[in-house]
């Protein structure tokens, strides 16, 4: 097991492993910045981004939003750059450059051609650590989150999941939107989200990640040109967010009143951590209950039955906590039906288990759609920065690989009977 | 340039050219299949699909929906496989299997580790050439296409682009929704889809593509089996649809009162087919005006007043016709102000055209992602299997590349000239 960053002497480099084709590297910084690569032979392409260990669950209620809008003024300018630099200097070299905001940590990224890496460092290193936030610039872009809220409003199959959240967590950091509320965005000035940026971009709290056709030599060297003046000091990196007690749940049942065409449903509860254990039965149970057409909840439901055309579980993972969760769209007269049906069926796994099939079939899908998914140098990209962030340490493919392979029924078992019985919310979107 | 398939002898390969590190083949088998594979080095993933060349277009007013209805049910089971074996086969090896319909073609696909290849061609070309369509899955698939239509109706970010094609062509074959209307749904019968399935999935239009871990002469002895028995007779591969006059259009303003929180727009009219030498520079002009952060709409609408999230300009190609497009989502008081500002910036593009610094961003920005694409099995499948079926033949990469360079401002201006100064169709969802 590799030391955590924040036992690794500044200045230096360690190779974590080698894995699934890719050399993983890491150096620490004199300030505390990591600097994780996986070079990927024969790639011609290469991923770049930087991890902010913030995220809308570091929100007073007062500051709500406040990532999220940051995430977006970052992009409005630094003093090497207007918007438009930042924009037109990826678009010309037909690159993607993005960001987004999560509850636990923001990132902003990068993939373009091998050869256009050190362009792309360039740009979002700067974006990241020399944004000017002008005030126009933020009062120009309260609008643009406005509208972000507004579609996310007119979307009901975006809506129920920030509704649910609410519904399972309720008026608490991991319960309230990543995009804020109308009257918290209204509210946010300048100067605060000058001072969110000052308080929470610091190199211990940044991880810089890199993967594909990469030199993890060269990265380090043209990511310390871009630091520089900023890499000084003893700070060592942060650890990872404190694993301490769950974060309370008050499961309620919320119904909304919308004219839809459709009633969109969400039902679920506390799922388990990102560091749990049991988190590869989990994911187990999920693929077999409703992660893939040959799920349950997708044969009985829209396969048998007709009900639906969108049907699926999901898990999320937290420091602290988790969520399992069913949605489901339906006719507003089938409602009850479905929900029934999802009751059933989560009820039915969390008495009897999966059958042995099950079991094998749901550890496959798991296995087959990770290494399918290391073949995408975005995918390896945030595999490796966001394991540095909220992990002691990487977890190598054929180790995860590992772990989904030893998944038992009766690991299944005992987790389906402790998250499938856990008290659960409802939020329901339609016409009643 | 290589000839098209129907003028390669039955039972022959022919290697169409080496590009881009993949090297691409294309076998037409006896009855008319075509079979094109482009093997990538060094990959461990395979994409495969099989490409119909029927979608709505090709319906009558009283078929609307028929293709993607079929697409629909071609997934409920064959012969051999009942809906289940279909789904968990390939969930078990952690693969995508999915399908799309278009308005000119249907797409069945797979996306696999390259040791699974002979499952997912077994399973996809069992479910293309061996569906049994039986009139309870006809039925039960019905309830879930009109979920599909309602959900879309939820989602006035979707909704719009149907609602656009309608006030742009009127009620014609590229008028009318893929996914058909709830009546029209509701009124097909299983033997009317049973009917257009028998009529429509002939071998002769039929390609059959792979990409990535793929080793060509095994990827025809597999196919040759799946198809086995139906593989016989004369039958040359069909030709492309056939590139005569332009559709007609009728572009008319519609206003759709809705309950929603932004007022959706969408502005266009007419584009170039896709056999139009000019698409280069369209693809060019499009990049500048809406296709990317540094485009002009984007900086005028968002950057710098801040008035929309989702702001773009896009391109559609058909056999005969085209649609260039800009959409926006911005607030109801604000929408006038949104649509003068596009109104105006694509007059300004029709009369200015565009300037030297925005003619190379515009071909950095398609040469990029072109080349970014091909690092994705999907991408690489799907554009052989696309070409194979649209084109005469397939344009290298290489080639591609040379014509985006070639694109002068010449070229965009003349091209800005036509496509931004024909009659526009208007369409609008919000509250009014």
């Amino acid at each position: 097991m590799t030391l955590p960053a924040r036992a690794q002497e500044p200045g230096t480099t360690t190779t974590i492993h080698t894995d699934g084709g890719g050399t993983v590297r890491r150096t620490v910084l004199p300030g505390g910045l990591r600097i994780i690569t996986e070079s990927m032979p024969a790639v011609r392409s290469a991923a770049f981004g930087i991890w902010s260990a913030v995220g809308s669950r570091d929100e007073a209620p007062a500051d709500a939003g406040a990532s999220h809008y940051l995430e977006h003024v970052l992009f409005k300018g630094t003093r090497r750059r207007t918007a438009l630099d930042i924009s037109a200097a990826i678009d010309a070299v037909g690159g993607d450059l993005n960001a987004f905001t999560a509850k636990e940590y923001t990132c902003y990224y990068a993939r373009v051609l091998d050869t256009d890496l050190p362009l792309a460092i360039d740009v979002v290193s700067d974006m990241v650590v020399d944004s000017v936030n002008r005030p126009e610039d933020v009062e120009a872009e309260r609008g643009v989150i406005l509208e972000e809220i507004h579609m996310r409003d007119d979307d009901p199959g975006d809506l129920i999941h920030d509704e649910f959240a609410a519904a399972l967590y309720g008026d608490t950091p991991l319960g309230r939107p990543i995009l804020g509320t109308e009257e918290s965005i209204n509210a946010l000035s300048r100067d605060r989200i000058h001072a969110y940026y000052r308080e929470h971009y610091t190199p211990p709290n940044l991880v810089v990640s890199a993967a594909g056709g990469v030199d993890h030599d060269e990265v380090v060297r043209l990511v310390s040109r871009a630091f520089e003046g900023r890499l000084t000091g003893d700070a060592a990196p942060a650890p990872p967010r404190v694993d301490g007690e769950p974060a309370p749940v008050d499961p309620r049942t919320v119904v909304i009143e919308k004219d839809t065409e459709q009633t969109h449903i969400i039902l679920g509860g506390a799922g388990v951590s990102r560091t749990d254990e049991r988190r590869f039965a989990l994911g187990v149970l999920n693929a077999a209950l409703g992660g893939g057409m040959s799920s349950r909840l997708f044969q009985e439901i829209r396969e048998k039955r007709g009900l639906a055309y969108s049907v699926y579980s999901y898990t999320a993972q937290y420091a602290d906590s988790g969520i399992f969760g069913v949605y489901a769209g339906c006719q507003h007269a089938k409602a009850d039906e479905v929900l029934t049906i999802c009751r059933d069926e989560i009820a039915r796994a969390a008495d009897e288990g999966l059958t042995d099939e099950e079991l094998e079939r749901g550890k496959g899908q798991l296995r087959g759609a990770m290494v399918l998914g290391l073949e995408d140098t975005g995918s390896r990209m945030s595999r490796i920065g966001k394991s540095e962030l909220v992990y002691e340490t990487l977890l190598p493919v054929d180790e995860v690989l590992a772990r989904i392979d030893a998944v038992t029924l009766d690991d299944v078992r005992a987790i389906a009977q402790d998250v499938l019985t856990a008290p659960q919310a409802l939020t329901m979107i339609g016409r009643f």
